[in-house]
């Protein structure tokens, strides 16, 4: 699949496009037939309402028009890829999403499923890209010890350990604002919030002054699960349906004045960030790693030391990197977070809460052992103390006009790589 | 309209009912023409999805079937009363609700209005009431001072104050899960999940042993706002069309063992329980109320002792009453809740985030200052140390099979009250 494919002849057809053959991959295109990751897209000059939006997927540099390609081939699914979301296809359940992936990988590879398809491909610069899904309810996690331990050493100096009591016994988590879940491209505008230095008597209010990023990674549910039953460690790959990444734009100031006792709020709740596609875990195999070594017992729901759960391991060898205006400023390995995502599911379930099709989240900051392993900037920048220097300038915090992407890839088959896109943001003034 | 309404003369449709004049309404009824809440419907005996349901407004122990009486007046709000939600009615806007509740008023109290919708009233006994409305983000606050004055006298005696430092300047908030709300009647499943008491070393795995209430009053808004711009406080009725009760079942042994430092989470995310009906605020134009007096100088944003927004106060006298197993156990005071509706809606848009029909955000525990009128057994029983004594047994924290309902009026016009329905729950064990 990571060979060079020759240039087909251009079919009959009159809408057949001259920018290139869409399947003439470069060897080794991390989007290749062996990706094929999801997204809602429209076509540059229409309108991008509901009735426009259409679901993709993504082959080298083009997009598949999935829902039309389904019709032309009189597939069965056009009915979960006809959009404007991705949602139906979440809903549609772990069969349902292996048949379609099956029928897709056809569709790009076989000859004469190719001629059919052709004229349904359209270059990644003639679509725009939209928010690939309904977000149910968005909950965040705080799963890299990593990244806990630098910020226990930040803000609790003195503290006997850097990790809370209870940080090795469950993956911390919260619940963030579902509705202010935006697209990769869409601009974070500066919160404005209150703030007290410890010196001042009285908070003000005013722009964010440590607008900080969090990198990470977004696991998007796809089959519910029932109020007052806990979904097992096993059940992970029943319903999570694939992976995004996910910047967490952070007001430290903000945060840092507000969060005790009830946890973060308007810190966090102004934006979250998300790729525009979404990477079904199935073209993750290959990726799949063990988690760090545990070193507390887990109770029974989390212990993933268990053979059946442990032959899958749910940890995955994400490689990020993390730019700032173009300059690499971290490559945060998603290998080394302590809390597997099914972990998370698990622990999120436990209570009995149950689970929407949609319900979207995150990894929490993916920090790891080593300088330039970073995932954000309140480690990178040591709390301000020590700024980044780049070319065009010194950093401790964002400031206006930055522009932040995360990407990252993961090892595919045959060596070949799995790439899992990019979320990009850049910070508008506030208004 | 709080007078006695003789019985009207039965009309020749053969589909009217023989269980007696929905528009005899005894003197006082707190569900007469001046309250009209929304709710969401089917008829007992019929299915219950989607295609059955139907928005209802309440009018005595009778349902009208808003829907078929605007086909039948051949209203134009046909489209935002048709169901199987709320939601197109509230994404309507303020003006919108206004016409739609002037209609409404009509339709049951001109007499030849009432012979058409008559038989579009159904008895309260033979509906089944749904989520009247889909819950987008759901935020819930720690507005009440006595409330958050007496957690903080349990659990932080040796404190300087039993407030945190930032209480008195923002409302604080956090993210709940919008996925769990349910409506009134439903069971809620004892959630299990992680204790640690303070004398043992690791925590414990089971079923939740301090499962409480907390007794609020829950805001739905109905007017979607825009990503990066604050909602003022003037603006509150713009955006939000009413309100309900809500029960914030909480764990208390899993959210004192989670809640560091990032919040509550699986001690609240099982179960959040609302009413049937939507009380507009319109209906409760009677019952506002001036907040309790302002001890600290507030930032602009929250500051609504100016005149323009002191003139429309935005607290309201609602006087709610707990029972638990049918035995009265605490009437807690709305009107005694520091951080009024308008200022945590303020507050919560402060950074940008926008609002989503259907965003629901709660008060936080109602509590009065004097004994009798807290909102939660933790307070009640103070942390377990006093327990309850019932008629049919004493009661620290709640049992299986207990069943807690809050119910509340207001003040309406001429003396009248509003009803503001119940929210009631039973405690189903654990699975």
């Amino acid at each position: 699949m990571s060979e060079h494919t020759p240039l087909d002849q251009a079919g009959s057809d009159p809408s057949v496009r001259s920018v290139g053959d869409p399947f003439a991959l470069a060897e080794g295109d991390p989007f290749g037939p062996h990706n094929l990751p999801y997204g809602v897209f429209s076509l540059v000059g229409e309108a991008a309402g509901a009735a426009e939006r259409r679901v993709g997927v993504r082959l080298g540099d083009h997009v598949l028009d999935a829902g039309a390609a389904a019709a032309a081939l009189g597939s069965p699914y056009v009915s979960l890829l006809a959009g404007p979301t991705l949602n139906p296809l979440l809903a549609a359940g772990r069969t349902a999403w292996s048949d379609v992936r099956r029928a897709l990988t056809a569709w790009v590879t076989i000859p004469a499923h190719r001629e059919v398809v052709r004229p349904l491909l359209h270059p990644l610069s003639e679509v725009t890209l939209h928010l690939p899904f309904e977000v149910a309810d968005y909950v965040d996690f705080y799963a890299s010890e990593h990244h806990a331990t630098h910020l226990g050493q930040i803000f609790r100096p003195d503290a006997p350990t850097p990790l809370t009591p209870n940080w090795k016994h469950l993956p911390i988590g919260y619940h963030g604002r579902s509705g202010t879940v935006v697209v990769s491209g869409t601009d974070v505008v500066r919160p404005s919030g209150q703030r007290k230095a410890p010196s001042e008597t009285a908070p003000v209010f005013g722009p964010s002054v440590r607008l900080d990023i969090e990198a990470e990674v977004g696991f998007v549910v796809g089959t519910p699960s029932e109020l007052g039953t806990p979904v097992p460690l096993a059940d992970f790959r029943e319903h999570v349906f694939g992976l995004t990444l996910l910047n967490d734009w952070s007001a430290r100031d903000i945060q840092a004045w507000e969060y005790v006792p009830l946890g973060p709020f308007l810190g966090k709740s102004f934006c979250t960030s998300v790729s525009a596609w979404i990477t079904p875990l199935e073209a993750l195999d290959t990726a799949r790693v063990a988690p760090p070594e545990r070193t507390h017992e887990l109770l029974p729901y989390l212990d993933d030391s268990a053979e059946s759960v442990a032959d899958e391991p749910a940890g995955y060898d994400l490689r990020i990197t993390v730019t700032l205006n173009g300059h690499v400023i971290s490559e945060p390995p998603f290998s080394t977070v302590y809390w597997t995502a099914a972990q998370q599911l698990a622990h999120m379930t436990a209570n009995g809460a149950s689970l929407r099709t949609g319900d979207l989240y995150g990894s929490g900051t993916v920090s790891g052992p080593s300088e330039g392993q970073y995932g954000s900037l309140i480690e990178i920048t040591w709390n301000g103390r020590d700024a980044l220097v780049l070319p065009d300038g010194k950093r401790t915090f964002l400031e206006d006009g930055d522009e932040v992407t995360l990407s990252a890839w993961a090892p595919g088959p045959d060596g070949t790589r799995v790439g899992l896109g990019e979320v990009s943001g850049r910070v508008a003034s506030a208004r």
